[in-house]
């Protein structure tokens, strides 16, 4: 089985009970929950039993040492998660609006998920993988960057292939470096997954077809379009793949796409066709919104197989 | 009136919501509620009508925007509050054990309390100020330590007078430094107020007389022995004083010393006698830990006298 690695963020989730509900104010909190994109990612491929490696940083505290358990409990291979010292491990408060949209207080970049970097323990679980997968989150600190940098040229070096999920809001494409950091991952991606209009973030082109066409030319072999409850589609040079998403009740829709782009990766490691890579990935995606915090969704196969089994008997 | 200047740490604190409960596992939380050792004392200070300012500095998030909007309502001087461009608020979770000893995970040295600076706005409040309170907690950095050394320099200079709370824990001292500067501090204070055994950790001696009588010597005209639900002692070279703790139902110790002093302080600049000045402090202590929340049992001095009234009645 090939073996994937992801770099980046840990971090505790603190959710606010209510929709609408202030950080202005004292309220009901539930938490600590594990969380942080490439956490969430690494845990769901170990939980549908793909070897996998997460190279981060925690805080010498509780939160860190919560993050760590649960990734070991789904198989994680946890010897790149380096103990900072001093640093308190990452957070990220959420709130819930009434419109659906989410509001966040961070703290990321001045906590230990800051302290990220490329040493011995990191690199060797670049060697010990194939496949480094890349958030666009994690790209939040020019050594958060560098560190999957470096993965990613290894990985590639030695033959491996790379997915990029570009969950990053518009405003960080203007930071020193960003555009072209990620243009440089871009050229070396294998697999492309963005959620919606991300697939425009990298391309002058403003229609679905012409994107597609111009990112497949720059690098991707693949490019997969999440949807959320609209489905999926995936894209290559000759076939045009669609899944429908499957239908749940929504309780928290954090880490959807993560478990999304995890199943996919796996399965397509694996050799799987993309029809079936994209139902395991939707089904995935789906289970993730039935709990809340962030990575309490993450099923097994054989649960995301019973699931799938279901959808197709109630339809 | 005199004004009371003090600096240090602005946070957020968010409570576990049962005893017992782990932060290494979800649950109920409370929050955000502001806090921070001096911020408690300066909006106890300030509620009960002395002039108060505070130098600190909060993230340009919401749990920044709690904290000053908070004391502002409470009448306190905000105006040497900075906010950090990229450092978030600073946070302390809490959770109670059941044997009733707290344990914390804190945020603060590396979040925007440790972007606390002698700036031109921190110089204002000290030349608008006839008194500096120094609170242990706020020596947490080199950089905060400065500030309250100038901060008490400059007051001392003019003529002015300061209050020291050394709530801070033993390992504390043994940081490079920390010793020395506690030490000059302790030179330039005129009024003491440890803690318990808090007490013992200027001087060599190991009984309460002999440590009162050296700490007497080194520095402070008054030495003021908060003891909880013990009560309170004061001591000059010619007095000791004392009072009981007034009676109430505890619902979060967290912030009554804090509010002792204030009150104490206020008291003490406005001339009272020490056994007013105790029995006023006493009974904002008392107030401070029926509610939940670090600052939400801070209370008016007409609330305060309603209470010791009530006190005195039920005797």
């Amino acid at each position: 089985m090939k073996k994937i690695v992801t770099s980046g963020e840990i971090l505790v989730e603190i959710m606010a009970e209510d929709i609408g509900q202030s950080f202005l104010t004292a309220g009901t909190l539930k938490g600590p929950f594990p969380s942080g994109a490439p956490a969430i990612f690494i845990g769901q491929a170990a939980r549908i039993g793909q070897p996998a490696v997460l190279i981060g940083c925690v805080g010498a505290d509780d939160f860190g040492a919560l993050n760590i358990r649960r990734l070991e409990e789904w198989g994680v291979d946890v010897s790149a998660i380096s103990i900072h010292p001093e640093l308190p491990t990452g957070t990220a408060f959420v709130t819930y609006r009434s419109d659906a949209s989410r509001h966040f207080i961070f703290n990321m970049k001045h906590s230990a998920a800051g302290g990220i970097s490329f040493n011995d323990a990191a690199r060797a679980a670049v060697d010990s993988a194939d496949h480094f997968h890349v958030m666009g989150t994690s790209l939040f600190s020019p050594q958060a960057t560098s560190v999957a940098l470096k993965g990613i040229e290894i990985i590639k070096d030695k033959g491996g292939t790379v997915s990029f999920d570009p969950n990053i809001r518009r405003e960080m494409l203007s930071l020193p470096g960003m555009k072209v950091s990620l243009d440089h991952v871009l050229a070396l991606t294998d697999i492309f997954l963005p959620s919606g209009d991300e697939l425009f973030l990298f391309c002058e082109e403003r229609t679905e077809p012409e994107a597609v066409d111009a990112l497949l030319r720059r690098g991707p072999s693949a490019v997969i379009v999440k949807r959320g409850a609209s489905g999926a589609t995936y894209f290559d040079r000759d076939r045009t793949v669609e899944t429908p998403a499957c239908v749940v009740d929504e309780i928290d829709p954090t880490g959807a796409g993560d478990c999304f782009s995890a199943a996919f990766v796996a399965m397509w490691l694996r050799g799987a066709d993309p029809a079936l890579a994209l139902r395991i990935a939707a089904a995935a995606g789906a289970l993730a919104v039935t709990r809340k915090g962030p990575m309490e969704g993450i099923r097994s196969m054989a649960e995301i197989e019973a699931f799938l089994d279901q959808q197709e008997a109630s339809r």
